[in-house]
């Protein structure tokens, strides 16, 4: 099996939505990254730090989907990152009301041995100097890496965000960062900018309006899968690049078609994972679901276009 | 060939965007429907009202796309109906800055006998009292019966227009109406509800986020094309509605996978019609343009999914 290597946050997480609440719930980007990636035939390492207050019962969750730990760094007398969120009614924005970044201000990954080989590497969220620690350990340059920003680094840490993006493949940001990083308002037009900068593939991530890949003059199109409920959208676009990757690794290699096909698994499993609140929904998903969603997804996006 | 019969607005429309601006141009919800319908192989008939102000040059602009006009109404004495707004700079929200209704104040529809027994019938954005009367005066019930309308009369005419949606098949409106029609936010949960209100097929129309139609417990989706800029949204709902009435018109049926094809070639059509002011770009488009940017709409929206 190809491996696939995920770098991110483990967390604690407070979420008020307009249905539920919770005072201390698994969270942070890896845990979704993984939990979403594990449903695809690849080994999963993820390299994190946590506290010492991190449960037992949340590695073993992870480890029971065959997700190797070696590269989570356990910082006893620390505390592992909290955030807090409150969502509105439309359930589209939320406020912060918590960042405890505790063990994560002094994270300094490490990658195992038996991940530094990974055909896939993705780059989760995190200040760029991380993300380029990482790629600098890998023994050699994995066929694809994937990487995740947003807003701060984009703001405040720039200079370092473009080197990264010089040795990146894919590059998976929201709207808002896309027209941040590029200047453009237009979506068309800032693509053209940021694949001047390094990577091959971009995904622009729309949330429920669903997400587009750009790669030279090709656009390709992923729509959200229209829900009744969204219960808690918290981990959604971790869950649907950790399915993009976990695709991507599975088929060895990466390909405007084979990009395609990852964006639709992604939010497929994306919008498992909006169906209830926190990482509760993707602890307990099984295969035959998922494929029973890809057939609504086949509804969803095929037709017959004739020409006149 | 099949007819397709429909009714709306004939207008002068003053637009002002952060691009251009024009202070007396073509406008009207039938115009570009019947602009964009014409690029089928159909007859095309409107119903609507014009006021002597009305210049001769805009008749034989429709007439020269085979638009019968023999259901447009002109009201010597009378002025034709005027629209005049203001584009935000995102282009996606805009501020009515004048409405004179003029001739349309009492517009009493006149079905002409020839398109009595047409195929396909649209109900442009109007009073729902005006669209029965145009459904009561055809020969026998059309095969399809599309219809378009607006927030004013969910919250000023709910009654008639109740009365209008047991007879139709296609109900095309936009995410707010849905909203306000049925009462719920989430679309899905909306869309229940407002099938169940009459009309088999319901289109949902979420601007630049593309559309969503709904039959039965079935859902597609259509992207919007992702343009470069957006030089003017006046009239992209209702050419996209003449685009998918005209496809449905020379299709000669209905069913959920000719509204898939359908929605995609309205969407096709709308992209044009932004690309510049009023119905500016629609009045030159060719067939052949419209058949290459269908192949892109295939790249934007084909993919094999594979299962696991």
């Amino acid at each position: 099996m190809s491996k696939l290597l995920a770098v991110g946050t483990l967390a604690y997480d407070a979420i008020e939505t307009p249905f539920d609440r919770t005072e201390k719930t698994l969270g942070g980007s890896v845990s979704y990254i993984a939990l979403a990636a594990s449903h695809f035939n690849v080994d999963i390492g993820i390299v994190s730090v946590i506290g010492g207050d991190f449960e037992e019962k949340h590695l073993e969750l992870l480890r029971s989907k065959n997700i190797d730990l070696s590269g989570v760094e356990k910082i006893q007398e620390g505390k592992t990152f909290f955030w807090s969120g409150r969502y509105h009614n439309d359930m589209n924005s939320r406020d912060t009301l918590v960042t405890e970044l505790n063990t994560l201000a002094d994270f300094d990954p490490k990658v195992p041995e038996n991940f530094k080989d990974a055909e896939v590497l993705l780059l989760g969220n995190l200040h760029p100097s991380i993300q380029l620690s990482v790629l600098d350990q890998m023994h050699k340059r994995p066929n694809v890496v994937i990487l995740d920003t947003m807003n701060y680094w984009i703001e405040h840490t720039p200079d370092e965000l473009e080197l990264v993006l010089k040795r990146i493949d894919v590059l998976a940001i929201n709207d808002e960062e896309a027209r941040q990083l590029s200047g453009e308002y237009s979506l068309v037009k800032a693509a053209k900018k940021i694949l001047e900068k390094g990577p091959s593939y971009l995904i622009i991530k729309k949330g429920e309006h669903g997400a587009l890949l750009f790669h030279q003059d090709q656009v390709f199109f992923a729509p959200a899968l229209p829900l009744e409920d969204v219960y808690d959208p918290t981990g959604a676009g971790d869950t649907f690049a950790g399915g993009l990757a976990g695709y991507l690794t599975e088929s060895r290699h990466v390909s405007f078609d084979k990009l395609k096909s990852a964006l639709i698994h992604g939010a497929n499993l994306a919008s498992f994972c909006v169906e209830k609140i926190g990482t509760e929904r993707m602890e307990t998903l099984e295969r035959k679901e998922i494929a029973e969603r890809l057939e609504i997804f086949k509804t969803l996006t095929q037709c017959v276009i004739e020409l006149d």
